[in-house]
């Protein structure tokens, strides 16, 4: 791509790192920008600036705060002795729209997967374990989605804390095997938490 | 969708406000960042916040530009007699790319679209048919896609020069009807320049 401008150049090709965003997505994508009101873009590079610099991971959960520890996580109304374990923010986001959860969450930050070089240390799992041992926790919820990687996950957390006498569930499979949860609709989620199930029974020890 | 942090809400409502990005996709997009070292974010807000700020429309064919007259107007090589006319800013690259035109470009920056409320004065034809009527053009390339809108744009523009004694011509439809021009291969391009024909034979006048 030859460009008229080194300023849409740069642009572009700072656009088109994101994941999804080829070059021309990005172009059009500038280009738009061009023809908005100057404000809008100005708005736009502010935004991602201030939110890069200055928004939080809850030192309790890791789930995105703008303090320390998270509106979930100081809230007195909710169940701090029921943890619901989820792969990411938007799995968080997911479950609270259900409204049928009032434990706490805790943010894994991914799978374990071996393919994409993720491990356990790469993960927020220590926390979590240290979480339980230090038995504050009564009952884990298993919320990764089910595929390969989630079922790695979830077993390498549960080899950990099985002796820690609490209860271990996940959520009911109402939600197709592999389909993302943030995917899925609410009702379908909502009752996959009420019907959770002990997590001994959903895999074959 | 309800959002942990404002910081992450502002970040993706000023994402999704681009075209084709909803808020899901937004969302995705942001956490990225969050998983990419802080400077990517801030090249990424910088190179935008410059871009707008600082980006010029060329004075002469309005082509995006980083100084008063474009690289393509200022090339004293190029043919200042001939002048393609074209959409936007991408169809310029497009055309660049096959290497087969050695005059100058007129940028419109649109197509006559009365659905989309875009009239003649939308769009940059006054200083083109100026610049044809002030007897510096010999020829004139119409280069908008074929569709209804192109055709429209394409004969408002013939109406206005065709007593001023110029060559005009539509490059040649190796392009398959209602394509967009940035979207063809660089060698049904380049030859559509190359066997362009008389405006006059491409309409029913
Ligand atoms: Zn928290
Ligand atoms: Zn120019």
């Amino acid at each position: 791509m030859e460009f008229s401008s080194k300023l849409l150049e740069r642009a572009v090709n700072e656009m088109s790192q994101l994941p999804g965003i080829g070059k021309r997505t990005a172009l059009r994508l500038v280009l738009y920008m061009l023809r908005q009101p100057k404000e809008q873009t100005l708005a736009l590079s502010e935004a991602l600036q201030s939110m890069r610099n200055e928004v939080k991971f809850c030192k309790s959960c890791h789930n995105i705060s703008d303090v320390e520890l998270c509106e979930i996580c100081s809230n007195p109304k909710r169940n701090e002795t029921i943890i619901c374990v989820v792969e990411d923010v938007r799995d968080v986001m997911a479950i609270e729209n259900t409204s049928s959860f009032r434990g706490l969450y805790h943010v894994l930050g991914g799978k374990i997967s071996p393919m994409d070089g993720i491990g356990p240390h790469d993960l927020n799992i220590e926390s979590l374990v240290h979480k339980v041992k230090a038995g504050h926790v009564s009952e884990l919820i298993f919320a990764l989605s089910s595929t390969m990687e989630g079922d790695t996950t979830n077993f390498y957390i549960y080899k950990q804390i099985k002796d820690c006498n609490i209860t271990t569930s996940t959520i009911a499979r109402g939600i197709s095997v592999g389909d993302e949860l943030e995917y899925a609709d609410e009702i379908t989620l909502g009752r996959s938490i009420t019907n959770r199930i002990p997590f001994e029974s959903s895999i074959k020890l």
